[in-house]
């Protein structure tokens, strides 16, 4: 037995280093290993965090210079471009201009052009200088290939984000990145952010591609070691190097992903919740006093 | 400048064996795992899941067998006495057992007596044949240490539990368990267990303190690998081994998770969830169809 879904996706993740200001070069950067990687067999292709403008901004001047509208994006109109070229689909985070200020987002980009955007939730640092908190809540994706979640850097630090596409159903999330250097972070073991990767993916049954961005930009330095982990929260492809331009890739049925939900006859990570225990204390009616 | 607050906590997780339907072999074989860590400084300790009771059970007449209420607890007295005698907290599982059924509890006793039980809320394979799921929410405990929480087991799997402990101001989740083998665990790498302890121990700014059970029990496997981890997510005691008893100890300085939470000048971990997106689709509230 087998169906269309359980066909293999070839998920590919593309890490590089895009420099700020540089639109037009980072765009084409980008377009190159989106290339490459279409070449190798790719369907699904996850590009970083802030890709096109990059991320160091020092004035909101420079932001608003760097930022685009969806309808009006040189940085969309690439993506649908060569997406309909090589049949392909592309999460990607770029600068997004929207009458109401500006928004660290990502675009989901098909065959068919523009699927949707995400907005990142949990802005970090300075970023709250410069963008507004996202406002599309968690929109997950039905495709061609499966059901896809995004996420952005720093809201992968909030389960309740991963829940949130798990629980509509995500069979991947992809997750443009800017992963910063953590203070403790030991050298012989996995980068925590990886870390929290694998441990969503595992409690969430998703696929997690998580694309970061490398170099050091205005003194910010960046830490690569983008992934691919598996349903059962497993890298599959990376953590690949902390400082050079790769392509990661890994073939996933993400199939796996909705039948991986089912532990055993009595146990469903989602059917587990305990929402009548959660809901007393989680959500905006309940805002427990000690942070 | 010092205080109280700043004081290094002792913490101990003592990994065995207890062997099922040995209650007073068991109690023993705790207590002198306790008295040992004692000797040694410790300020806290926890015991395995069911530590008392053993954990494959064949019937419920079994599993009633080995249960006690808590105001008629052979173990609990045993922990009350030698809390009281060496100074100690103790977080131990114990098989309770209540008017309305049975349930997979952890006792927290201080030097002054029993101070307050968690009932297991994410009932694992076959326990949902003999036990009622948890009825006490989440509580947090305030005690002369610190703010203590209580996870076990499988709860761990839900990253919403550490998270209503750590908003309400846990200052490390002690964490009771009997993990078995996943089947998809690399050997070269932390168990999923524990990566699962790290991801939630960083994402919260608690420190976590999981003690294992060991050995087969009626064709059972336990994996041990008990581990204590700081706030920010990295193993400071183990992991242990996969099969031996073992006392794992370190030093917790628990003002470092309140201290913890607060990343920057713009980033507080709990300050900075999205109650306003999270609460359209968390809760009771609302179910999302997808499972």
């Amino acid at each position: 037995m087998s169906s269309h879904m359980e066909a293999k996706t070839v998920v590919a993740c593309l890490q590089f280093e895009p420099i700020v200001g540089e639109l037009e070069a980072n765009l084409q950067k980008g377009l190159e290993l989106i290339e490459k990687a279409a070449n190798d067999g790719a369907d699904l292709v996850v590009l970083p965090e802030l890709s096109d403008s990059g991320y160091v901004f020092e004035t909101r001047d420079e932001a608003y210079s760097l930022s685009s509208a969806v309808t009006d994006s040189a940085t969309i109109r690439t993506w649908a471009d060569v997406a309909k070229k090589r049949h392909l689909h592309i999460v990607g985070g770029f600068c997004e201009r929207q009458d109401d200020g500006l928004y660290n987002s990502a675009a989901v980009v098909g065959p068919d052009g523009l699927i949707g955007v995400y907005r990142k939730n949990h802005l970090w640092g300075a970023e709250n200088l410069f963008f507004e908190r996202g406002n599309l809540g968690f929109p997950v994706f039905n495709t061609r290939l499966g059901r896809i979640g995004v996420l952005i850097c720093y809201d992968g630090w909030f389960p309740e984000a991963w829940r949130l596409c798990a629980l509509q159903g995500a069979d991947i999330v992809c997750v443009p990145t800017n992963w910063v250097p953590m203070p403790s972070q030991p050298d012989h073991t996995y980068a925590m952010s990886n870390i929290l990767c694998m441990s969503a993916a595992h409690s969430n049954s998703v696929f997690v591609a998580a694309a970061c961005r490398v170099g050091t930009e205005r003194g910010q330095p960046f830490i690569g070691q983008s992934l691919i982990v598996n349903n059962e929260g497993w890298p599959v492809a990376g953590p690949a190097g902390k400082t050079e331009t790769s392509i990661l890739m890994a073939e996933c049925n993400l199939a796996d992903a909705r039948r991986g939900r089912t532990l055993n006859q009595f146990n469903q990570l989602m059917r587990d919740r305990r929402d009548d225990v959660y809901a007393e204390m989680l959500g905006a009616e309940a805002k427990p006093g000690w942070y």
